[in-house]
């Protein structure tokens, strides 16, 4: 079907690479935090390893091999596993919840919150994100991404892509899916919430994975919406 | 317990007559939709009764003789029920689906953004109101209230003053319940609020339901805080 900007009225934007640059900003937060309580590990190393048991952690909820779970635990378990691998067993445990808690504590890529602004005046903005509430809820204080509904996974306890947490939204929000955007950096996002009958937006974030990163450079079809980023989404969006 | 203001990580509003006067909010919108439709009838008197309903409805879900059904919903059911008496039964379904959604259009207090605005900067700032997501959500973009997260009943599948609607506020922000304040024109609520460990702000709202209103013109009981409006819980607070 044509798609126009005026049919949309909520939205949905992936946060943990989207909208905030979790690589940058834990290799940051942890290496000034390393180096005020001489804790002198490879924090970026660190934080693609932590990364890197995201997906199969969240696997064994979405396969219903574990009841659903906040994405804040499933963090802590990552983080209590990688602690012998970086010889972190000294961290007290006011010290491991610090550390867990960098997932809160995130900053966001520059176009985030102009173009976020500029997008609130004309649509409902929320994230639609596999973190938990609590944790949405302080990233965007913390990052200054003014968001006008909290729309994490946890509401509907499950994870993306499966569709429950796409159609959830436009149940919770009272409205039909071809009137909600799923707007990602990730191609497999937008497919699930696409499959389900949402709107898409698509804007690449080529390094949060990397500086040589291979995946997610471009669109992978010709979503509703392809943008540079999401100030660029925001003029193609009319806002 | 004493009481300061920096134990304070969250504070949730009851939302209809505390934030917004739904009263004198459906009374002018339907009064100028009426004008500009023809549809003739004593507004105010159909606002007053259309609440009056309130409080019945929510109370056969609160004791498990209907399972949670969302406040538009029962708004609706409520309207059919006051058409006959009001001599609607011409409006069509486009209609009465507007008339539905003056829960969505209603008129904040004076004070009540440039209050939340002030606290907002200190504190989580978020509606904890019977009203359903979508509803709340609307409200707020249409009210200028910008809550950090929109926190209704709903997500905890019951109705004030249920516990397990302020104990899951406390639940999905990851906070104990005496880091979470409370704050409501209603003394009943405040009084359930505090039933369960949460912190208590009141603040009178002495015409919400009448220019002659005799229930809730001053706190039932020495609570947390006891403000006049919401700037004065502003300035009270230290925001």
């Amino acid at each position: 079907m044509a798609f126009h900007p005026t049919q949309i009225k909520a939205m949905v934007f992936d946060t943990f690479g989207s909208v905030v640059d979790w690589r940058g900003g834990i290799t940051r937060d942890l290496t000034e935090w390393g180096n005020a309580n001489n804790v002198h590990i490879d924090w970026h190393a660190f934080a693609v390893a932590w990364r890197g048991r995201y997906q199969p952690q969240m696997e064994v909820v979405r396969s219903g091999n574990r009841p659903y779970t906040k994405l804040d635990i499933l963090h802590r378990e990552s983080l209590e596993f990688l602690i012998p691998q970086f010889g972190l067993e000294h961290l007290t445990e006011a010290q491991r919840i610090h550390v867990n808690k960098v997932w809160h504590r995130l900053t966001p890529w520059p176009d985030s919150a102009p173009g976020l602004a500029r997008l609130k005046k004309k649509f409902i903005i929320g994230p639609l994100s596999n973190g938990n509430v609590a944790l949405l809820t302080n990233l965007a204080k913390f990052s200054g991404t003014d968001w006008d509904v909290i729309l994490s996974t946890e509401l509907f306890k499950g994870y993306k892509p499966q569709p429950q947490t796409y159609l959830g939204v436009c149940e919770i929000l009272d409205l039909a899916p071809d009137e909600v955007m799923m707007c990602a950096a990730h191609n497999y996002d937008l497919a699930a919430a696409q499959a389900v009958g949402l709107r898409t937006a698509f804007f690449a974030r080529p390094t949060e994975h990397a500086e040589n990163q291979t995946t997610d450079l471009k669109a992978d079809r010709a979503w509703d919406v392809v943008a540079q980023d999401i100030l660029d989404l925001a003029d193609k969006m009319g806002a």
